[in-house]
C-alpha cells in the first residue's frame, strides 16, 4: 500500500449489526450505493455472505473498472487472514474465513477490516486528516469506537485488537464498562449514558424528560436554544471526553483527532469545549500541530473506507 | 535498522540531569564502563558536550572495534536530526545540535534519544521483551517515563513527545500534574507521592513515620515483614498503575509491559496485585498474549540502550 498510488475504483462493505451497506467508491466519491441489506434476515454466516456476494456481483456489473473489495465489520478480524474472529452483536459470526469466501464468491481481491479502523482509514486517506503522519480516529455512538495510524499505516496491535477508545479507564474508580473495567470512557460519553444523565439532571431541577428524548441531537437543540442544563450536558461531556483523548495526545503525540458518530454531530457545542479540555491537560509541544476535527464523512464512511483499504491492497 | 543484523560494539551515554554515564557495550554485554561525569560541573552545553567526546575518545581508544555512539537525554529531541529541543532539568540545554557536535568531535556516527525510548529500547533488543512486536516501556522514579516499539520500530509520535505515560489521566477530576492535567498518573505513583501517600496513612494509624523514611524500597521491607498498612500501599498503588495499564492495553493491545526503576524493585509486591488489576480490566483477547514483566536491566539499560540504537543505526 501507498498513499501515493493511484485511486482505485472498489466497493466497500460496511457490515453492520443492523444493516450492511455497500457502493462503489473512487476515492472519497460515491459512485453507485446498492440497497442494503437487512443483517437479521440471514441468521446463517453461508446465506450472508452469498447475498453480500451476489450484490457485489452486481455492483461490479454496472461498474467493471471495479478492482477489489473490502468490507469493515464490527468486532474483531485478522486483517492478513481476513478472518472474523468475533462480531460480538451478530449471531453465528465466530471465527468465519470472510475473505476467503467472498474472495471466492466474487473472483475479487478482498480485504476485511475492523469497522473503526475503516473509518479512521477513509478520514486519513480522503477526509478531515487527509496524509497526515499519525491519526487517531473516534466514532461516538452506542458505544465508543476507535482506530489507529500511526507512521502513516493503520496500526492493530498484536491481536487485531487495538484502538478501543471506549474502553479506556478516565476514573480508576469509575463506572464499570462491559468488562468490569472501572471508569469506561463510553459508560460516560456514549448515546445512552448521555440521555440516562441528561434524565437525571432534568429531574434534579423538577424539568422531567422522557428517557428517549434525551438524545444528543435533542440536547444539542437545546443548548442551542439556551437551556443551561443541555449547555452543562455538553460540558460535561467534553471533560470526560477530553480527558481520555488528552491521555491519548501524551502517549502517542498524534497530529489529529478525527471525532465521527451521531454525538459529534453536536459541532462546535463538543468542540469548542473539547480543544480548551484538551489543551488544558497538554504541553505546549503536545499541542503544537495537534488538531481535533469533526469528521468529514458519516454514513458513507464506512463505504469510502473499506473501498480504500481494498484498493490500496490491490496486489 | 534491523534487528537481525549482527551485533554491532558502540559506546551508550546516559544522559542524566545528575550524572552522565557512559560505557562500550556489545549487545547486552558492558564491556567497559567510564567513570561519569557530574552534569552539573559543566553548565555551558559547549563544555559538556566537550567532555562527552573525551570520555568516547577515550573508550575508543580502549575498544577500536567501537562504531558508533548513542546518547539518551531526559527530554525532547527530534531523532532524526540529533537536536535536542530541551532538556527541562538541565539549564542551558534548549536547541543544542547534539548529534552534530558529538559527531564533530568523535568522528563517530552519532544517534541522540529521548532516554524512556531507549531504555525500552534496551528491553526490547536485548532484555525482558526481546524481540517482541509491540512494547511498552515504563520507568518508576520520581516520575513515569515510557516509550513505544510498535509493530516492531520505535514510535516517537509527531514531535518526537510520544511515550509520557506519567501524564496519562487516571481520574478526571484528580490531582493536577505538571501541567495543569488532572488525574497524572505520576502524581499517584511518583517517589515522592508514593511517599507523602505512606506518611499520611501512617499518620491516621497513629504510627508517625518521617517523609524521608517512607522511599518504596523502606515501604516494600515493610510489606514483606507483614505490616498491613505497606501491603495496602502496594495494593493502591497497582490499583492506579494498573488502571493506566489497563487504558493503555486497550488502545495498544501490546504484547508487553516491561517496567523498571526503582518502585518496580518491589518486586510481586508491585506485580502481583498490578497483573490482577489489568487483567481485571482488559478483554480475552487483549489479555491472550499480554504480559507484564519486570526490566531485566537496571542502572545500566541506558548505556545498552543507547549502544543498541547507535549500533543498529551505523549506516
Amino acid at each position: 500500500m501507498s498513499t501515493s498510488q493511484s485511486t482505485v475504483t472498489a466497493i466497500g462493505v460496511d457490515f453492520g449489526g443492523t444493516s450492511i451497506k455497500m457502493g462503489v467508491a473512487r476515492g472519497a466519491e460515491l459512485l453507485e450505493v446498492a440497497d442494503s441489506i437487512p443483517t437479521g434476515d440471514y441468521p446463517n454466516p453461508d446465506d450472508l455472505i452469498g447475498q453480500i456476494a451476489l450484490k457485489v456481483r452486481a455492483l461490479r456489473d454496472h461498474h467493471p473498472e471495479v478492482r477489489a473489495v473490502g468490507v469493515g465489520v464490527p468486532g474483531l478480524v485478522d486483517f492478513d487472514t481476513g478472518l472474523v474472529h468475533v462480531l460480538t452483536n451478530v449471531p453465528g459470526w465466530v471465527q468465519i474465513p470472510l475473505k476467503q469466501c467472498l474472495g471466492e464468491l466474487t473472483g475479487l481481491p478482498c480485504a476485511v477490516e475492523n469497522d473503526a479502523n475503516a473509518m479512521t482509514y477513509a478520514e486519513w486517506r480522503y477526509g478531515a486528516a487527509q496524509g497526515l503522519k499519525n491519526v487517531v480516529g473516534l466514532t461516538l455512538g452506542t458505544g465508543v469506537g476507535g482506530g489507529l495510524i500511526l507512521d502513516g499505516r493503520v496500526y492493530r496491535g498484536s491481536r487485531w485488537a487495538a484502538g478501543e477508545i471506549g474502553q479506556m479507564s478516565i476514573h480508576y474508580d469509575g463506572v464499570a464498562g462491559h468488562y468490569g473495567n472501572l471508569g469506561a470512557l463510553e459508560k460516560y460519553v456514549g448515546n445512552q449514558q448521555i440521555a440516562e444523565n441528561a434524565q437525571r439532571r432534568y429531574g434534579q431541577s423538577g424539568l422531567h424528560k422522557e428517557l428517549n428524548l434525551c438524545t444528543p441531537k435533542v440536547i444539542a437543540d437545546a443548548a442551542l436554544a439556551g437551556d443551561p442544563i443541555a449547555q452543562d450536558i455538553w460540558e460535561e461531556i467534553a471533560h470526560w471526553l477530553g480527558t481520555a483523548l488528552g491521555s491519548i495526545a501524551w502517549l502517542l503525540n498524534p497530529d489529529a483527532f478525527v471525532i465521527g458518530g451521531g454525538v459529534a454531530q453536536a459541532g462546535d457545542l463538543l468542540f469548542k469545549p473539547l480543544h480548551a479540555k484538551v489543551h488544558s491537560m497538554i504541553s505546549k509541544v503536545v499541542a503544537e500541530n495537534l488538531q481535533i476535527l469533526p469528521a468529514r464523512f458519516s454514513n458513507e464512511a464506512g463505504i469510502i473506507g473499506n473501498a480504500a483499504i481494498a484498493g490500496d491492497h490491490v496486489p
